[in-house]
């Protein structure tokens, strides 16, 4: 007799981003050199300060810590807020593991098997790993890269609402699209929330970058939806460690963290060291990440320059985040981005890219779409974009042959 | 309109464990210093291996880890386990978030919404997390004191199993026993799970940790049930490392492994930094654990003499972990619990104990049963004993008069 496995675990797609990996793996074994568009993984160095901090701590034993995190981290946490006039008490924050596990609490806190999430899309994909263990089904209103995916009328999110919607969630600013939402967007949203009954779940771990004359708004700065708002919140990309999986999660709605407080529980605790690591890091003053901020700025500049120059691409500057979304002028990016792996080279280089298509619950939207990072330096983009310029020629050129 | 939390949230309840300690607070409030026979933080010293491992580490970006562990680390796990004659290969085994991650990750693999699990009681209670936020049904099996908490006939469990019964699971050693469960229970264990075609979830935290005549038999060792065993280990007792968070679940059952390994990408990955401090502690001669395994045996010993002497309570040696649940000769454990830590005192002294009620999933089963857990040192366990002894006496007294 076969030993079956779940259907939850079955619902389980592998990421849009992992998908390529083993055209890369194969390209790298014939000998191609791949320059990475497609990471999130940013190059910018961890600060000393993490380091430093972790080696200076000792206990003879190394305990279990508090589940809610330890009280230094939290008020370094409650710190930052209030920085940013946000003023959070120390018992509304508990640390998770990355971002990710404060949005696995939250969904598992509010949502019940069958339950809905509405969400714009495209949306970051892995958020689909819980909606689909959790069976929760999402909703996604669509944007597009014409209006730089910025959000449709209040109707069209109306629309989708049914009695089982539960929250809005949505990253801000975008990974994928770099968008980055105005204030009139955040409002809608806010008011929606209220007059749906709604919570907000909103994912704000790229809050420090953003460029130009835009401004993350947080849902944490509206009085009137304070008991609807859960943050998400990380340490991975504002200080360049994401390999120290420390987050956090935060409401001032007391019946929901106590709720979450119990998934903490049970999972026991997040490691000390990576905590005392994460405190150090919240103390630096933010003139750091003001530096970090204007490094992606130039980074984001080199890169918008080069992709309006490419003919028949529809770019927005992006606004926020390391991350653009661009429409190629391919009928089906991921055919593409395989063709770079599998056909393609310069001097034995190329490229990889992340089609889009994996970001949107819409079937076949997006299917020209490809999500491009820039947390790679100025140089390395001015590079690997005349690679991949040449690349679409080519392919441009060998598709108009076959059909 | 009032936000509501979902419904499998609100089916967690607080732990046994943590459920006494407002009242331990309030009596440290008011001064009394509390002994604890109820923890499960051991005080032996964390290896400066760990230490070590961790400061001499550097890497100017501290990025994502492999989803699956550092490949380090799976070696040295795979290397542990084939010095005690269990062949792994590194694709058998995922690194996780302390032995409660791969709990989690199993019971999702395994188990749809309305499933059930079939497990001898009394048992870890933190289990009913999962079981409750993944919506499982669990099916007990009870033991009792009197024949040391061992495993009833083959027919008991088979009452109990239904075609919506997935799994088998235990921990082995038990933890709240402290049993070691012999050859024929885990040869029972092996055939209920080939006969009603079941997975066994083998919870073997505590493997280490058996004394006198006692071997902890792994089901990992069974070539016939393979693809069904699924182990959840940790170093977290096992090298005093609690904080670190470091577990992993293994199992040859490639298709199971495969869909945890999903699970392992939803979260992206776990600490660096804490999987290099693992990889140094399971480098270390095993004779180390053997140290300490001599250490709690001594301890052990300690505890079983002072307990046997305690007029009215049944007591069995604890065969292995750090624990023992002894049935005492009052009505209500919980009630003498909460009572010695708010009425009672020798010289501003008392003594915290877990009552073992929140144990069992049938009602009412060990009332009048604790656990006392022996991860404190010897020269503690006389003192802290002395004190529950005479608390038991008073209580007693107390109680005749009450009733």
């Amino acid at each position: 007799m076969e030993l079956e496995l779940s259907q939850r675990i079955g619902k389980l797609k592998t990421s849009p981003i992992r998908k390529l990996i083993p055209y890369g793996e194969e390209a790298t074994r014939k000998g191609k050199i791949i320059h990475h568009l497609n990471i999130g993984q940013p190059d910018i160095k961890t600060p000393l300060e993490f380091y430093d901090a972790v080696r200076n701590y000792f206990e003879p034993v190394l305990k279990y810590a508090n589940s809610a995190g330890t009280p230094e981290l939290i008020n370094e946490i409650k710190n930052y807020y209030s920085r940013r006039k946000m003023n959070y008490s120390i018992d509304d924050i508990l640390v998770t593991s990355g971002g990710v596990e404060g949005i696995s609490f939250a969904l598992t806190a509010i949502c019940d098997v069958g339950d809905e999430i509405l969400i714009p899309e495209p949306y970051y994909a892995n958020y689909n790993s819980f909606f689909n263990t959790l069976e929760i089904n999402v909703k996604a209103v669509t944007t597009y890269a014409e209006t730089g995916f910025h959000l449709p009328s209040m109707e069209e999110f109306e629309k989708k609402i049914t009695p089982r919607t539960r929250a809005i969630m949505l990253s801000n600013p975008s990974n994928p699209t770099g968008t980055v939402y105005r204030k009139e967007e955040i409002e809608m949203i806010a008011q929606i929330s209220k007059k749906h009954n709604l919570y907000i779940i909103s994912d704000e771990v790229y809050r420090e970058f953003v460029y130009g004359e835009n401004k993350a708004i947080s849902f944490g700065t509206f009085k009137d939806i304070e008991d609807r708002v859960i943050l998400i919140d990380s340490i991975s990309k504002r200080y360049s460690a994401c390999g120290s999986r420390i987050g956090c999660v935060i409401s001032k709605n007391k019946k929901l963290i106590q709720s979450i407080y119990k998934l903490c529980q049970a999972r026991l605790c997040l490691p000390t060291l990576e905590m005392i690591g994460a405190t150090a890091l919240y103390k630096i003053d933010d003139s750091y990440l003001e530096e970090v901020r204007k490094e992606y700025e130039k980074r984001r500049n080199v890169l918008y320059n080069e992709l309006r120059e490419i003919e028949g691409v529809i770019v927005r500057e992006s606004e926020g985040a390391f991350y653009s979304v661009v429409k190629f002028p391919v009928k089906d990016a991921e055919k593409f981005a395989i063709w770079l792996l599998e056909e393609f080279e310069i001097n034995g280089e190329t490229v990889m890219i992340t089609p889009v298509e994996g970001f949107y619950k819409t079937k076949g939207a997006g299917r020209d779409e490809i999500r491009i990072s820039y947390a790679i330096d100025e140089l390395k983009i001015t590079q690997t974009m005349a690679i991949l310029k040449e690349g679409l020629k080519r392919y441009l050129k060998e598709e108009s042959k076959r059909y």
